[in-house]
């Protein structure tokens, strides 16, 4: 089956007029599951990658199952407040106010090879304060990687330049 | 190197006379967190297991890295407004106040064996709600699986009556 038939349209979450991607019935089956993370891994192939990125919280599943697959580091980005240790910040806009990432600045050496994943990329804002956050602690990133692209939204332009990959388009 | 090593203390999060246990090093330590990984699992031969439980959000990275490795599902419980599809819930004590999980009530079929996951057994009031859950979809649970374990706090005495295991304990 197509990996499209393991996402979920949930009509009005979190809130009206919005069409939700659920991807637990994606995670829920391992079959589908690891033919999406073969995927995900295959764009990845003679990219030397020191660390893999996961955006807080839907972007630590996958995010975490390609680190394991390249057998490298696994590097949590998170809402403020979250990670307990020394953070830098970057804050970006919403549709209405704005939100904030943190890292650890001791998760990047200068010089890393640092492969961002995160299940969406929407509208981009999320994806470019990543890749911000990378870049400020002297990290190069090797692509940026999506369970789902809502190619509509094009948020591609917000993150260009970057090598950007996703294994469902929408 | 014991895993204990790429476990960091961070006194006074998230607030004063807290002494928290920050796993990002293991997170980022390739062979420690298959050290880890191994010793999770080692505790699951010859159990049948379904599906594995992730408790949001720290929960969700061995938890997934267990799915993965015994091929099975992988199931989030999140925070209230997180999960987009019909849910149930349960509430326990904190400290100060009360927190509420959820789960997606088709995650789980009726006889399921279920792994639970989570990153710290602190005083149990988290690991409690989550049986609940797994109990009122008619889930069977197999084991009770942590991380770490903070024996000083008793959190076993909560959900006591069903198998635990910690790989670290404190």
């Amino acid at each position: 089956m197509p990996l499209k038939n393991y996402i979920r349209d949930i009509q009005g979450f979190p809130k009206e007029g919005i069409l939700f991607k659920d991807i637990t019935p994606l995670l829920i089956e391992p079959e589908a599951r690891n033919k999406c993370l073969e995927i995900l891994v295959s764009s990845l192939k003679d990219k030397k990658i020191d660390k893999v990125i996961g955006v807080e919280s839907r972007g630590f599943f996958f995010g975490m199952l390609i680190a394991q697959e390249l057998n490298v580091g696994f590097i949590p980005v998170r809402k403020p407040n979250k990670l307990p240790y020394e953070t830098i910040s970057a804050t970006y806009d919403l549709e209405y106010g704005t939100d904030t990432l943190e890292i650890h600045t001791d998760a990047i050496q200068k010089g890393d090879r640092i492969l961002i994943h995160d299940d969406v990329l929407a509208t981009g804002g999320t994806a470019k304060a990543v890749c911000e956050l990378v870049e400020r602690l002297g990290g190069e990133i090797v692509q940026c990687n999506f369970l789902m692209e809502l190619a509509f939204l094009n948020g591609r332009a917000k993150i260009k330049g970057n090598e950007i990959f996703a294994a469902i388009t929408y």
